[in-house]
Protein backbone atom coordinates (compact mmCIF):
# COMPACT_ATOMS: atom_id res chain seq x y z
CA UNK A 1 0.00 0.00 0.00
CA UNK A 2 2.16 2.63 -0.81
CA UNK A 3 1.51 6.12 0.02
CA UNK A 4 2.61 9.47 -1.72
CA UNK A 5 2.72 12.92 -0.54
CA UNK A 6 3.82 15.99 -2.58
CA UNK A 7 3.96 19.31 -0.66
CA UNK A 8 4.23 22.37 -2.54
CA UNK A 9 2.80 25.66 -2.92
CA UNK A 10 -0.95 25.93 -4.19
CA UNK A 11 -2.11 24.19 -6.96
CA UNK A 12 -4.67 23.99 -9.29
CA UNK A 13 -7.59 21.28 -9.23
CA UNK A 14 -6.60 19.84 -12.16
CA UNK A 15 -3.00 19.85 -11.39
CA UNK A 16 -3.87 18.12 -8.01
CA UNK A 17 -6.02 15.45 -10.07
CA UNK A 18 -3.29 15.04 -12.99
CA UNK A 19 -0.63 14.59 -10.27
CA UNK A 20 -2.61 11.82 -8.44
CA UNK A 21 -2.88 10.61 -11.49
CA UNK A 22 0.28 10.31 -13.07
CA UNK A 23 2.29 9.90 -9.85
CA UNK A 24 0.16 6.83 -9.30
CA UNK A 25 0.77 5.77 -12.93
CA UNK A 26 4.29 6.14 -13.02
CA UNK A 27 4.98 4.03 -9.61
CA UNK A 28 2.44 1.60 -9.56
CA UNK A 29 4.74 0.37 -12.84
CA UNK A 30 8.28 0.75 -11.47
CA UNK A 31 7.13 -0.63 -8.15
CA UNK A 32 5.18 -3.39 -9.98
CA UNK A 33 1.93 -2.79 -7.64
CA UNK A 34 -1.57 -2.30 -9.19
CA UNK A 35 -2.77 1.07 -8.70
CA UNK A 36 -5.69 0.74 -6.59
CA UNK A 37 -3.57 -0.12 -3.90
CA UNK A 38 -1.69 3.56 -3.81
CA UNK A 39 -2.85 6.53 -1.83
CA UNK A 40 -1.18 10.16 -2.36
CA UNK A 41 -1.75 13.26 -0.71
CA UNK A 42 -0.91 16.83 -1.81
CA UNK A 43 -0.15 19.41 0.93
CA UNK A 44 -0.34 22.36 -0.06
CA UNK A 45 1.61 25.68 1.72
CA UNK A 46 2.32 29.02 1.28
CA UNK A 47 5.21 30.15 0.29
CA UNK A 48 6.07 31.75 3.49
CA UNK A 49 5.88 28.21 4.69
CA UNK A 50 8.16 26.55 2.60
CA UNK A 51 12.25 27.57 2.88
CA UNK A 52 15.17 26.68 1.37
CA UNK A 53 18.20 27.89 2.38
CA UNK A 54 17.47 28.55 5.61
CA UNK A 55 15.49 31.42 3.00
CA UNK A 56 11.59 31.91 2.38
CA UNK A 57 10.69 30.57 -0.89
CA UNK A 58 8.97 33.94 -2.40
CA UNK A 59 12.92 34.54 -1.61
CA UNK A 60 14.30 32.00 -3.64
CA UNK A 61 12.10 32.53 -6.37
CA UNK A 62 12.61 36.34 -6.60
CA UNK A 63 16.58 35.71 -6.63
CA UNK A 64 15.99 32.54 -9.56
CA UNK A 65 14.16 35.00 -11.45
CA UNK A 66 17.08 37.48 -11.39
CA UNK A 67 19.81 34.97 -12.24
CA UNK A 68 17.63 33.10 -14.92
CA UNK A 69 15.42 35.38 -16.23
CA UNK A 70 12.57 33.35 -16.26
CA UNK A 71 9.89 32.64 -13.78
CA UNK A 72 9.56 29.53 -11.52
CA UNK B 1 7.32 9.88 23.23
CA UNK B 2 5.28 8.27 20.98
CA UNK B 3 3.66 10.24 17.80
CA UNK B 4 0.49 9.77 15.98
CA UNK B 5 -0.75 11.72 12.91
CA UNK B 6 -4.03 11.48 11.03
CA UNK B 7 -4.56 13.14 7.69
CA UNK B 8 -8.25 13.03 6.76
CA UNK B 9 -11.03 14.92 5.54
CA UNK B 10 -12.71 17.42 7.29
CA UNK B 11 -13.30 16.61 11.13
CA UNK B 12 -15.84 18.14 13.50
CA UNK B 13 -14.09 19.44 17.03
CA UNK B 14 -15.78 16.71 18.81
CA UNK B 15 -14.43 14.17 16.61
CA UNK B 16 -11.26 15.61 16.75
CA UNK B 17 -10.47 15.37 20.35
CA UNK B 18 -12.46 11.88 20.46
CA UNK B 19 -9.91 10.78 18.07
CA UNK B 20 -6.92 12.04 20.16
CA UNK B 21 -8.72 10.73 23.69
CA UNK B 22 -9.15 6.98 22.15
CA UNK B 23 -6.02 7.12 20.00
CA UNK B 24 -3.58 7.99 22.64
CA UNK B 25 -5.74 5.32 25.65
CA UNK B 26 -5.71 2.42 22.92
CA UNK B 27 -1.73 3.46 21.63
CA UNK B 28 -1.07 3.74 25.44
CA UNK B 29 -2.65 0.26 26.61
CA UNK B 30 -0.84 -1.51 24.09
CA UNK B 31 2.60 -0.06 23.88
CA UNK B 32 2.76 0.22 27.84
CA UNK B 33 4.04 3.76 27.69
CA UNK B 34 1.92 6.84 29.87
CA UNK B 35 -0.72 8.46 28.34
CA UNK B 36 1.18 11.93 28.73
CA UNK B 37 3.79 10.66 26.86
CA UNK B 38 1.73 10.98 23.35
CA UNK B 39 1.65 13.55 20.74
CA UNK B 40 -1.40 13.65 18.39
CA UNK B 41 -1.91 15.82 15.35
CA UNK B 42 -5.05 15.57 12.87
CA UNK B 43 -4.17 17.07 9.34
CA UNK B 44 -7.36 18.03 7.57
CA UNK B 45 -7.13 17.91 3.97
CA UNK B 46 -9.51 18.55 1.29
CA UNK B 47 -11.72 15.67 -0.92
CA UNK B 48 -9.20 16.94 -3.72
CA UNK B 49 -5.98 16.36 -2.18
CA UNK B 50 -6.67 12.91 -1.17
CA UNK B 51 -6.21 9.98 -3.80
CA UNK B 52 -6.41 6.55 -4.29
CA UNK B 53 -5.46 4.71 -7.08
CA UNK B 54 -4.47 7.56 -8.67
CA UNK B 55 -8.22 9.10 -8.74
CA UNK B 56 -9.39 11.91 -6.10
CA UNK B 57 -11.42 11.10 -3.19
CA UNK B 58 -14.60 12.83 -4.48
CA UNK B 59 -14.55 10.44 -7.28
CA UNK B 60 -13.97 7.29 -5.05
CA UNK B 61 -16.47 8.31 -2.87
CA UNK B 62 -19.16 8.74 -6.00
CA UNK B 63 -18.03 5.56 -7.29
CA UNK B 64 -18.17 3.98 -3.59
CA UNK B 65 -21.54 4.76 -2.90
CA UNK B 66 -23.12 3.53 -6.49
CA UNK B 67 -21.69 0.42 -5.47
CA UNK B 68 -22.41 -0.34 -2.15
CA UNK B 69 -25.48 2.33 -1.80
CA UNK B 70 -24.57 3.63 1.06
CA UNK B 71 -22.18 6.87 2.14
CA UNK B 72 -19.06 7.40 3.09
CA UNK C 1 -8.89 7.42 2.79
CA UNK C 2 -7.80 8.47 6.07
CA UNK C 3 -3.73 7.67 6.73
CA UNK C 4 -2.76 7.01 10.34
CA UNK C 5 0.75 6.87 11.30
CA UNK C 6 2.51 6.17 14.49
CA UNK C 7 6.00 6.91 15.24
CA UNK C 8 7.35 5.38 18.26
CA UNK C 9 10.26 2.65 19.61
CA UNK C 10 10.96 -0.74 18.34
CA UNK C 11 7.30 -2.65 18.91
CA UNK C 12 6.88 -6.50 18.57
CA UNK C 13 4.75 -7.83 15.89
CA UNK C 14 1.86 -8.37 17.88
CA UNK C 15 2.07 -4.64 19.28
CA UNK C 16 2.41 -3.76 15.77
CA UNK C 17 -1.02 -5.76 14.39
CA UNK C 18 -2.43 -4.55 17.43
CA UNK C 19 -2.34 -0.95 16.77
CA UNK C 20 -3.22 -1.08 13.29
CA UNK C 21 -6.43 -3.52 13.98
CA UNK C 22 -7.22 -0.93 17.20
CA UNK C 23 -6.64 2.48 15.92
CA UNK C 24 -8.35 1.73 12.51
CA UNK C 25 -11.75 0.14 14.55
CA UNK C 26 -11.84 3.16 16.76
CA UNK C 27 -11.20 5.98 14.13
CA UNK C 28 -12.90 4.31 11.37
CA UNK C 29 -16.24 4.64 14.19
CA UNK C 30 -15.66 7.89 15.32
CA UNK C 31 -15.29 9.42 11.34
CA UNK C 32 -18.54 7.05 10.54
CA UNK C 33 -15.78 5.37 7.17
CA UNK C 34 -15.44 2.03 6.74
CA UNK C 35 -12.76 0.39 7.76
CA UNK C 36 -11.63 -0.82 4.31
CA UNK C 37 -10.45 2.88 3.70
CA UNK C 38 -7.76 3.29 6.06
CA UNK C 39 -4.11 2.84 5.28
CA UNK C 40 -1.77 2.78 8.79
CA UNK C 41 1.80 3.11 8.98
CA UNK C 42 4.59 2.64 11.82
CA UNK C 43 7.90 4.04 11.73
CA UNK C 44 9.93 2.61 14.46
CA UNK C 45 12.98 5.27 15.95
CA UNK C 46 15.61 4.42 18.15
CA UNK C 47 15.73 6.02 21.22
CA UNK C 48 18.79 8.10 20.05
CA UNK C 49 16.41 9.55 17.36
CA UNK C 50 13.46 10.68 18.89
CA UNK C 51 13.62 13.26 21.78
CA UNK C 52 11.85 15.55 24.40
CA UNK C 53 12.50 18.91 25.94
CA UNK C 54 15.50 18.52 23.27
CA UNK C 55 16.95 15.79 25.21
CA UNK C 56 17.34 11.97 23.98
CA UNK C 57 14.36 9.72 25.04
CA UNK C 58 17.03 7.57 27.08
CA UNK C 59 17.77 10.52 29.13
CA UNK C 60 13.61 11.37 29.51
CA UNK C 61 13.01 7.73 30.85
CA UNK C 62 15.31 7.39 32.77
CA UNK C 63 14.49 10.51 34.81
CA UNK C 64 11.10 9.46 34.36
CA UNK C 65 11.69 6.06 36.50
CA UNK C 66 13.71 8.15 38.88
CA UNK C 67 10.55 10.28 39.41
CA UNK C 68 7.69 7.91 39.16
CA UNK C 69 10.19 4.78 40.52
CA UNK C 70 8.06 2.86 37.60
CA UNK C 71 9.16 1.87 34.00
CA UNK C 72 8.00 2.81 30.38
CA UNK D 1 10.81 23.97 -3.58
CA UNK D 2 8.30 20.90 -3.83
CA UNK D 3 9.21 18.31 -1.91
CA UNK D 4 7.63 14.32 -2.89
CA UNK D 5 7.53 11.30 -0.72
CA UNK D 6 7.08 7.91 -1.08
CA UNK D 7 6.43 5.31 1.74
CA UNK D 8 6.93 1.77 0.13
CA UNK D 9 7.85 -1.71 1.06
CA UNK D 10 11.51 -2.55 0.15
CA UNK D 11 12.31 -1.54 -3.45
CA UNK D 12 15.92 -2.04 -5.24
CA UNK D 13 18.06 0.47 -5.86
CA UNK D 14 17.08 0.85 -9.41
CA UNK D 15 13.72 0.76 -8.44
CA UNK D 16 14.80 3.74 -6.34
CA UNK D 17 16.85 5.65 -9.12
CA UNK D 18 13.75 5.08 -11.63
CA UNK D 19 11.14 7.04 -9.18
CA UNK D 20 13.17 9.55 -8.20
CA UNK D 21 13.60 10.36 -11.49
CA UNK D 22 10.36 10.01 -13.30
CA UNK D 23 8.13 11.35 -9.98
CA UNK D 24 10.35 14.53 -10.48
CA UNK D 25 10.07 14.93 -14.31
CA UNK D 26 5.97 14.38 -14.27
CA UNK D 27 6.00 16.77 -10.96
CA UNK D 28 8.07 19.33 -12.93
CA UNK D 29 5.92 19.22 -15.77
CA UNK D 30 2.81 19.35 -13.90
CA UNK D 31 3.78 22.37 -11.70
CA UNK D 32 6.16 23.91 -14.03
CA UNK D 33 8.76 24.13 -11.44
CA UNK D 34 12.47 23.10 -12.85
CA UNK D 35 13.08 19.79 -11.92
CA UNK D 36 16.76 21.27 -9.65
CA UNK D 37 13.87 22.44 -7.01
CA UNK D 38 12.59 18.85 -6.17
CA UNK D 39 13.23 17.42 -3.41
CA UNK D 40 12.40 13.50 -3.42
CA UNK D 41 12.97 10.97 -0.12
CA UNK D 42 12.13 7.20 -0.14
CA UNK D 43 10.87 5.31 3.16
CA UNK D 44 11.05 1.77 2.96
CA UNK D 45 9.08 0.11 5.80
CA UNK D 46 8.53 -3.42 6.23
CA UNK D 47 5.30 -5.31 5.82
CA UNK D 48 4.81 -5.90 9.47
CA UNK D 49 4.97 -1.65 9.42
CA UNK D 50 2.03 -1.07 7.00
CA UNK D 51 -1.92 -1.42 7.21
CA UNK D 52 -4.64 -1.16 5.15
CA UNK D 53 -8.31 -1.96 6.66
CA UNK D 54 -6.63 -2.50 10.40
CA UNK D 55 -4.79 -5.35 8.98
CA UNK D 56 -1.35 -5.55 7.91
CA UNK D 57 0.01 -5.52 4.28
CA UNK D 58 0.94 -9.25 4.31
CA UNK D 59 -2.13 -10.54 5.35
CA UNK D 60 -3.71 -7.96 2.52
CA UNK D 61 -1.51 -9.46 -0.17
CA UNK D 62 -2.28 -12.59 0.86
CA UNK D 63 -5.88 -12.32 0.76
CA UNK D 64 -5.31 -10.06 -2.69
CA UNK D 65 -3.68 -13.37 -4.33
CA UNK D 66 -6.02 -15.13 -3.54
CA UNK D 67 -8.58 -13.20 -5.07
CA UNK D 68 -6.79 -11.81 -8.37
CA UNK D 69 -4.75 -15.08 -8.88
CA UNK D 70 -1.78 -13.11 -8.79
CA UNK D 71 0.78 -11.54 -7.08
CA UNK D 72 1.78 -7.92 -5.71
CA UNK E 1 19.55 17.33 1.02
CA UNK E 2 18.34 17.25 5.04
CA UNK E 3 14.23 18.06 5.18
CA UNK E 4 13.50 20.03 8.37
CA UNK E 5 9.72 20.57 9.11
CA UNK E 6 7.97 22.20 12.05
CA UNK E 7 4.61 21.46 12.73
CA UNK E 8 2.93 24.48 15.40
CA UNK E 9 0.52 26.26 16.20
CA UNK E 10 0.05 29.65 14.11
CA UNK E 11 3.19 31.67 13.75
CA UNK E 12 3.73 35.20 12.39
CA UNK E 13 5.60 35.74 9.30
CA UNK E 14 8.68 36.84 11.27
CA UNK E 15 9.31 33.62 13.43
CA UNK E 16 8.66 31.63 10.33
CA UNK E 17 11.54 33.68 8.82
CA UNK E 18 13.39 33.23 11.63
CA UNK E 19 13.00 29.87 12.10
CA UNK E 20 13.88 28.70 8.69
CA UNK E 21 17.36 30.81 8.89
CA UNK E 22 18.28 29.85 12.62
CA UNK E 23 16.94 25.79 11.87
CA UNK E 24 19.21 25.96 8.88
CA UNK E 25 21.92 27.18 10.52
CA UNK E 26 22.62 25.19 13.29
CA UNK E 27 21.91 21.90 11.32
CA UNK E 28 23.84 23.06 8.86
CA UNK E 29 26.79 23.33 11.67
CA UNK E 30 26.81 20.17 13.38
CA UNK E 31 26.00 18.13 10.14
CA UNK E 32 28.53 19.69 8.20
CA UNK E 33 26.41 20.15 5.15
CA UNK E 34 26.28 23.69 3.61
CA UNK E 35 23.20 25.85 4.18
CA UNK E 36 22.14 25.75 0.50
CA UNK E 37 20.82 21.97 0.55
CA UNK E 38 18.69 22.68 3.49
CA UNK E 39 14.86 22.35 2.77
CA UNK E 40 12.36 23.49 5.54
CA UNK E 41 8.84 23.43 5.83
CA UNK E 42 6.79 24.90 8.92
CA UNK E 43 3.35 23.26 9.16
CA UNK E 44 0.84 25.43 11.03
CA UNK E 45 -2.25 23.77 12.85
CA UNK E 46 -5.41 24.96 14.93
CA UNK E 47 -4.73 24.14 18.52
CA UNK E 48 -7.83 21.63 18.00
CA UNK E 49 -5.56 19.38 15.68
CA UNK E 50 -3.06 19.10 18.23
CA UNK E 51 -2.69 17.11 21.09
CA UNK E 52 -0.83 15.70 24.25
CA UNK E 53 -1.76 13.06 26.68
CA UNK E 54 -5.03 12.45 24.62
CA UNK E 55 -5.86 16.29 25.18
CA UNK E 56 -6.06 19.11 22.37
CA UNK E 57 -3.65 21.42 23.55
CA UNK E 58 -5.64 24.57 24.27
CA UNK E 59 -6.60 22.57 27.55
CA UNK E 60 -2.99 21.66 27.68
CA UNK E 61 -2.52 25.75 27.70
CA UNK E 62 -5.21 26.20 30.39
CA UNK E 63 -3.56 23.86 33.06
CA UNK E 64 0.30 24.99 31.92
CA UNK E 65 -0.94 28.24 33.18
CA UNK E 66 -2.85 27.24 35.89
CA UNK E 67 0.45 25.25 37.28
CA UNK E 68 2.98 27.25 36.37
CA UNK E 69 1.16 30.87 36.74
CA UNK E 70 2.62 31.76 32.94
CA UNK E 71 1.14 31.60 29.29
CA UNK E 72 2.76 29.26 26.58
CA UNK F 1 3.35 21.28 21.56
CA UNK F 2 6.03 21.63 18.20
CA UNK F 3 6.66 18.93 16.95
CA UNK F 4 10.08 18.96 14.76
CA UNK F 5 11.44 16.04 12.58
CA UNK F 6 14.54 15.84 10.63
CA UNK F 7 15.06 13.84 7.74
CA UNK F 8 18.93 13.46 6.85
CA UNK F 9 21.69 11.21 6.06
CA UNK F 10 22.98 8.77 8.40
CA UNK F 11 24.50 10.95 11.91
CA UNK F 12 26.46 10.28 14.82
CA UNK F 13 24.94 9.89 18.23
CA UNK F 14 26.26 13.08 19.55
CA UNK F 15 24.95 14.99 16.10
CA UNK F 16 21.80 13.70 17.05
CA UNK F 17 21.61 15.33 20.43
CA UNK F 18 23.26 18.15 19.52
CA UNK F 19 20.59 18.59 17.00
CA UNK F 20 17.96 17.86 19.22
CA UNK F 21 19.31 20.32 22.02
CA UNK F 22 19.94 22.95 19.42
CA UNK F 23 16.54 22.91 17.23
CA UNK F 24 14.69 22.98 20.59
CA UNK F 25 16.51 25.53 22.03
CA UNK F 26 16.36 28.13 19.02
CA UNK F 27 12.70 26.89 18.50
CA UNK F 28 11.29 27.47 22.08
CA UNK F 29 13.13 30.75 21.97
CA UNK F 30 11.19 32.06 18.52
CA UNK F 31 7.97 30.65 19.72
CA UNK F 32 8.21 31.55 22.77
CA UNK F 33 7.58 28.53 24.14
CA UNK F 34 9.12 26.28 26.77
CA UNK F 35 11.17 23.35 25.67
CA UNK F 36 9.82 20.52 27.74
CA UNK F 37 6.86 20.68 25.26
CA UNK F 38 8.98 20.42 21.96
CA UNK F 39 9.07 17.20 20.55
CA UNK F 40 11.82 16.09 18.27
CA UNK F 41 12.33 13.19 15.77
CA UNK F 42 15.51 12.33 13.17
CA UNK F 43 14.72 10.22 10.32
CA UNK F 44 18.20 8.77 9.18
CA UNK F 45 18.02 7.56 5.40
CA UNK F 46 20.22 6.00 2.99
CA UNK F 47 21.54 8.06 -0.06
CA UNK F 48 20.19 6.09 -2.37
CA UNK F 49 16.89 7.44 -0.66
CA UNK F 50 17.15 10.58 -1.14
CA UNK F 51 17.08 12.75 -3.70
CA UNK F 52 17.37 16.82 -5.38
CA UNK F 53 16.61 17.40 -8.79
CA UNK F 54 15.46 14.27 -9.39
CA UNK F 55 18.83 12.61 -8.43
CA UNK F 56 19.97 10.79 -5.79
CA UNK F 57 22.19 12.11 -3.14
CA UNK F 58 25.39 10.54 -4.14
CA UNK F 59 25.18 11.62 -7.34
CA UNK F 60 24.23 15.14 -6.31
CA UNK F 61 27.19 15.37 -3.89
CA UNK F 62 29.45 13.62 -6.26
CA UNK F 63 28.74 16.81 -8.96
CA UNK F 64 29.19 19.16 -6.18
CA UNK F 65 32.41 17.89 -5.13
CA UNK F 66 33.25 18.34 -8.76
CA UNK F 67 32.06 21.98 -9.06
CA UNK F 68 32.90 23.38 -5.87
CA UNK F 69 36.13 21.34 -4.75
CA UNK F 70 34.93 20.38 -1.30
CA UNK F 71 33.00 17.82 0.37
CA UNK F 72 29.89 17.28 1.93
Amino acid sequence: MPYITVESGVLSDTQKEELMKRLTEISSEIMKIPQEFFVTTIKELPDKNFGIGGKTIDKVKAEYIQTHNKHI
